[in-house]
């Protein structure tokens, strides 16, 4: 058993200290932001990824942000709004600020404080989400399990352990995982580098797959169930989650496959009434025609290079999260998960 | 306008010159065969393929063997066979063997001659397939089309202007593209690599993109055709082709979009009754989990990397020939379609 993961997210003196994602699985390195524009660099180049991790980090960007303005005179909420704004389909990031922010300004004096325990009290309750979701999701897979996944969504974009990949490693303790089909998910192979990476530390059988083989599988009945993560879930129960998410669903409801998905209720935002309404972040071309400092198309090459695609609730089989399960997924069910209990 | 493209198979005293296609679009350089282990290494590694040029290089290589028999006492037959079956997939590969064969043993004295012959009459009628493909595709664009395609199917593959690529720029040059989205084709990227290559060289407007973005496309509206090749046709119709197409079929469908498979009947293999009797080739998950010296998963991570898929003819629009236009595809269309005219 390998050694315990570095820490993703921590704080250590007036510095937010990040793994470095984009440099995982080969080099285990760090980012140290100690004002705004380090951090919203680190999240817009995806150092730092993933729903509730973002959530993190954006409680921790008010506490960077409340230091900065007292330090160079520049306006607090100018600061917080470049960190709410730095991804735009994800949701947790803005109400990661917003409610480090409410924290700080209602938290009597020491503001600073206030912020910076409302981004570790988030961290808190985001790992005792995933143990939660673990436990909710554990009862949608079968024994003898065939698993595909998609992206990364384990203890690297958590507080705890994470969103769908908890459920797997639930699965996996529980016995029912035969294997674990990891999409490499493509542009920033963030399967390929980073959930292999997870498969392999807890010991589950994995392989690695080019995104568009994922269909084979289906057709060979090789897949029982797939699990995935969210950036967002509108209110009508629509997902936005990394590009690929939404090609699976298809497949999956062609093939007569559960597709669950699994997102702490965070993740839920009542104010965007249905996919249509979601802002699809649009990435560099490069991101795409070159991989690693090795060009993959003629120099100059266009490429379409959405961030995210968008799931319609009907091919949502199941949303997985701390509070318990939502099937099917529409209006009714997700307002009524999302209410707090 | 660039210049002309350079000569994909051309052969030269005794050698068979192979545009390396595994080092596009950076470099254009060569490879000489001289003997069959060469030209197996050159098919086994991709530096030549797609199933029209993988048809006329087997023919070549019946030279390359007859001349290898001659100077080293190996039995032809045996040196034949390791040609044939370097892809088992691609049905092409063995009947251009097999026709090489059957002129070099009938052809009179000089059995060398005779299966050069052969591969050059190859080259001719697919150049001719080519142009004859175009010209029935091109009734099933409408003008102003969105054209997605997948992997490689140009010049680079053919004698002549290739299969579904051949029908892409009969279109543009009939004014009717006004984009062609290119699949960048993972694991080996022959649409970023060699696809972009050839819509530049065309003057075709163009993006690649993530295998697994097509899906947000079709939701988007934004596909109004799909275009790809076959390396194998069954007699009911079912479509081995590269890795991917089956998932673009699905989605197609789904949309509601037209779904075309461009292949002359060289590629129908009426002795594979369905799609279940065709042997996937399974490649290296070096493939997969590298690219140019790049590390992307751990050292040591398992791959599912099949290099192709089975899409059922259920799902397939028309199947466009040098002869004309299947559609239904099915038992008796693609049956009338293959027999001798």
């Amino acid at each position: 058993v390998a050694a315990d993961p570095p820490a993703t997210i921590a704080w250590r003196d007036g510095t937010l200290v990040l793994l470095d994602q984009t440099q995982l699985p080969g080099t285990e390195c760090y980012v140290e932001c100690r004002d705004v524009a380090t951090l919203v660099g680190a999240i817009e180049r995806l150092a730092v990824r993933g729903a509730p991790a973002l959530g993190i980090v954006g409680a921790y960007g008010v506490a960077l942000a409340l230091a900065e303005a007292t330090r160079t005179g520049v306006d607090v909420r100018e600061l917080t709004e470049r960190v709410a704004a730095a991804r735009p389909t994800a949701v947790n990031l803005r109400s990661g600020v917003e409610r480090a922010w409410r924290a700080a300004t209602t938290g009597g004096e020491d503001a600073a404080a206030a912020a910076l325990q409302a981004a570790q009290d988030l961290a808190a309750e985001d790992a005792a989400a995933s143990t939660a979701m673990a436990r909710h999701g554990l009862a949608l897979i079968p024994d003898g399990a065939r698993v595909l996944t998609h992206c990364n969504t384990g203890a690297l974009v958590s507080g705890g352990g994470g969103t769908a990949f908890a459920v797997i490693a639930a699965a996996h303790t529980a016995g029912r995982v035969r294997h674990l089909w990891v999409d490499e998910t493509r542009p920033l192979l963030q399967g390929a580098r980073l959930t292999a990476y997870e498969a392999r530390r807890c010991g589950i059988p994995h392989s690695v797959l080019p995104d568009s083989a994922a269909a084979s599988l289906f057709a060979a009945g090789q897949v029982d169930v797939v699990l995935v993560g969210a950036d967002r879930v509108c209110a009508d129960g629509s997902v936005a989650n990394k590009v690929g998410t939404y090609s699976l669903a298809v497949l999956a409801h062609h093939h007569a496959v559960p597709f669950v998905v699994v997102a702490p209720t965070t993740t839920i935002d009542v104010a965007t009434a249905t996919g249509a309404d979601v802002v699809i972040e649009q990435r560099a071309a490069g991101e795409v025609t070159r991989v690693g400092g090795v060009d993959l198309a003629p120099p100059g090459t266009a490429a379409y290079n959405p961030a995210f695609d968008i799931t319609p609730p009907a091919l949502v089989t199941a949303l997985v999260t701390e509070r318990g399960v939502a099937s099917p997924v529409d209006l009714e069910s997700v307002r009524r998960i999302a209410r707090d209990p």
